[in-house]
């Protein structure tokens, strides 16, 4: 099972970002965190590296009910979106799979939970 | 597996926060995002929720030879540490083991890095 969903698309980085924050909207999750990794990398390590950032998405409703039944859970939220400069200027777009990322826990009440999340990921990357 | 580590304390949230902040600074940690949950679910949801904060914590060393063997390692990171408020007041403080939640990763180099940064996470916690 693949732990990501992903899709490359030609628009500008940034414009990629606020493209995928308007597609994760659509489907209820709004954005919690944002890490530019590639400024991360050059403010501690000093190292240039392709822009990529970490967008995390939360859907707080489904956020609430996986809480609920496994109160752990949040060392697995948000659901990871990555946007990410290919050579050639493309934008590689790729969103956790939580069903792969959830596999070491056994709950089956969260599975359910998962399986939701994962169905909305996968439409918010398909329809980029 | 279990897919977290943790350990419950006697010290209020807030100080729980600062102290786990800076355990992980001495591993080489530094929190790049900060969710409170319970915030989110009141403002969005309008839901009384137990104090849960989730620190996102990453040893940029690591992150960048993850990155190197792995580019959508992104989409399970930074490693979450989650501090929550139990009943009667006392905190519990649980890290992700990164070996339980990279387990569909199917990457040999990545396994080895994961299991370096999981002895870390695992010493923070033993030592809270």
């Amino acid at each position: 099972m693949e732990y990501y969903f992903s899709k490359t698309i030609n628009i500008t980085f940034d414009e990629a970002i606020r493209h995928v924050t308007d597609s994760l909207k659509n489907e209820g999750f709004g954005i919690v965190s944002e890490i530019r990794m590639h400024e991360k990398l050059k403010e501690k390590l000093g190292v240039d590296f392709k822009k990529y950032t970490i967008l995390g998405a939360c859907n707080p409703a489904y956020a609430y009910k996986a809480l609920q039944v496994e109160d752990k859970i949040g060392a697995m939220l948000p659901c990871n979106v990555v946007v990410q400069e290919l050579s050639g200027g493309r934008i590689e777009v790729a969103a956790v799979n939580p069903i792969a990322s959830m596999m070491a826990i056994q709950n089956p009440e969260l599975i359910g939970i998962a399986k939701e999340v994962t169905d909305k990921l996968q439409e918010v990357i398909s329809r980029l």
